[in-house]
């Protein structure tokens, strides 16, 4: 039983296939590039690299490509496509209709299009993949698993913005939260490590990367999460601010002269910690800046990243009436041990018991506070491909 | 020794005057409609109101009145002007130059001038009535309060936004904080009440009014606000929204066709509790609406504004280590016991023992916790008033 899991960008697609009996993916790859000049795919599988260069008119030619790849003689792992028994698709907003991952009928392909003003970056191109790959594989079942999906357990007093409630109404403003995939993945592991019912734990999940986000997460179920309408929200990210005072963007549109476009264009794209360090949205280059030259706008940034996330552990505590577990994941999450010290320094008065000599450890799920430790921490790699094939498995 | 403290508007002047040996006000007034027809003075002293109607085309107009009321022979509360030693001036910004309060000089006056972009509303009526002072009480004392003053011990990580570091730079864009006296004035209190100097205590203060905010007060300096660039940031507020996606406001304006000023206009005067509730911005029409008619509106609107002062006294306690006191004051903060109970709700994983019974109390400095409580809360009325006179006085 394989599953192909598949994120569709506006120029570029990731896969996955993963072979549901032991879980193991069996091939990764990645197609850049689409309707661009120098198309090119990359697939891994059986521990080496297969790289197709060749012209990509759409998303119908990638996804052609990627199915050639799988089966290729030489490079391929599975014989023909008939080895494929289902497909789930990333999506990035389902709005407030779907709160589950779904079977993909018309209705949702009409849904997924209604989605698209609330995310235009996001769902146009994830609907071309689906479509695409619908087109190839017109027997085979496919799923939708969407990003905004876990959060939809959140109660009204933490999805709603206090802004005039017709704005939600006739608009649709409110929080959504991303990264639910993940957040419900690591949750889950979280849960198994500690041998507990998800039903009996207050989790809060950090999820570290490029994009950033941190969800509570009580009984199983997201109550609150850091990013909001959209991805901007909350945690300093690799190029996005996060929290800021509204009334900034007012200030730099009527004072400094901006246009709302340059405004958006700024916020998401040349702030976080690029913004501030100057140096890079790559927190290993902000880290090597901040270490090993000292550079003091690179060690504010991570520390301006650590303060954040500490804020929010804080807050969602609260409202959970206390935590029992903190997970880190992602790409800093996984592998910065120093992020991670950085962010549990001082928690004590939680019940957080940090044992950094069991926190010097990168990638592989390790709990990092001492035995005896009240709240735990984990790290636990996020594994959002496994959890989209599960999901997907679901409906077979 | 009198002092007289002036906290000036645009179109209205609220005035004190106190007898600082025993810290007593002697009398407070209101001066309504300054430059429009109908101004209106309003004198509260010896338990009796003293009402002026007359016409006022300016502060200089408003001031004389009010020292006129001041020394009236039948409703005055001194003889003659020279009983005033000093005039403390409330100022809502200072901007990065004043961490304390100061002696007006010219270069002082010029200052604030400079910072009137950043509080355009605010700060321009301020310097108003302060020439308007000067020009009557030439020889008089005069001293400015900030309100953004106490905050200016935040450190780096907690005032910079992740924007481009040049917006910091160049536009001064960065958290400046508000209430600085209030907070400073209920934590001082707070320290009293407990017998302790503040330097040991972490302190987490409320000012809830229509106006809010909280500020994380350790060992007596203020380490985070949740009021930023302007008041608007920060908790739900009587008709500002706070905290929201900075991308709800691009979107507002580009696809929803608002100007950015009807967007500032949305967020500052339409939104919060008026805003959700649809009832007022008031919270006791909201409490009335909520309790005596059921209106699922008001309800939430009072649930999200108790859910996010509940997660900045999580987060402020993540970031100083902990937490000794809580403080409610202003508004809401001293005269809503609903509030305060559902702000402490299921906050005893810090240590909090709520005392409901000790809770049921309005306006007056009281225990809300239970006197084996880790974590101590209080009510305490807020005195800005008379913190401005004690900073006036201090220079004398």
């Amino acid at each position: 039983m394989n599953i192909l899991v598949i994120n569709c960008g506006s120029s570029s697609l990731k896969y996955q296939l993963i072979d549901m009996k032991t879980e193991d993916s069996l091939a990764t790859g990645l197609v850049e590039r689409i309707g661009i000049e120098g198309s090119i795919l990359t697939q891994k599988a059986n521990g080496e690299k297969y790289v197709v260069e060749s012209p990509m008119k759409d998303h119908t030619d990638a996804i052609k490509l990627v199915l050639d790849a799988l089966v290729n003689d030489v490079h391929g792992v599975i014989k023909s496509m008939d080895e494929i028994q289902a497909v789930g698709h990333r999506v990035v907003h389902g709005g407030e209709k779907y709160a589950k991952s779904v079977l993909i009928t018309d209705q949702v392909m009409k849904d997924l299009e209604d989605c698209a003003k609330l995310a235009p970056l996001h769902n146009p191109p994830n609907i071309i993949g689906i479509n695409a790959c619908k087109a190839l594989m017109p027997n085979t079942p496919m799923v939708v698993v969407f990003d905004t999906a876990f959060h939809q357990t959140m109660p009204e007093k933490a999805y709603l913005y206090a802004i005039p409630y017709e704005l939600y109404e006739e608009k649709h403003i409110r929080k959504y939260g991303f990264h639910g995939t993940s957040h419900r993945y690591v949750s889950l592991k979280a849960a198994e490590a500690l041998g507990k019912d998800i039903k009996d734990l207050k989790i809060i999940t950090c999820h570290l990367g490029n994009g950033a986000s941190v969800a509570a997460v009580k009984n199983g179920e997201s109550v609150d999460t850091s990013m909001g309408f959209t991805p901007l929200e909350g945690l300093v990210m690799g190029t996005r601010t996060g929290n800021i005072d509204a009334a900034v963007i007012t200030y730099l549109i009527k004072e400094a002269g901006y246009t709302a476009e340059q405004v958006d264009e700024i916020l998401n794209k040349k702030s976080g910690i690029l913004g501030v360090s100057g140096v890079s949205s790559d927190f290993r280059d902000v880290e090597d800046a901040a270490w090993n030259r000292n550079e003091h706008r690179s060690i504010l940034a991570l520390d301006m990243f650590a303060y954040r996330v500490k804020q929010y552990i804080g807050s969602y505590a609260a409202i959970m009436g206390g935590v029992d577990v903190i997970v880190f994941t992602a790409g800093v999450g996984e592998n910065s041990p120093e992020m991670r010290e950085s962010i549990l320094e001082g928690l004590d008065f939680l019940g957080v018991q940090f044992d950094a000599s069991a926190n010097k450890v990168r990638g592989k799920l390790t709990e990092i506070t001492k035995p005896e430790s009240k709240v735990k921490a984990f790290l636990i790699p996020t594994n959002e491909e496994l959890m989209i094939a599960k999901d997907t498995l679901a409906f077979l």
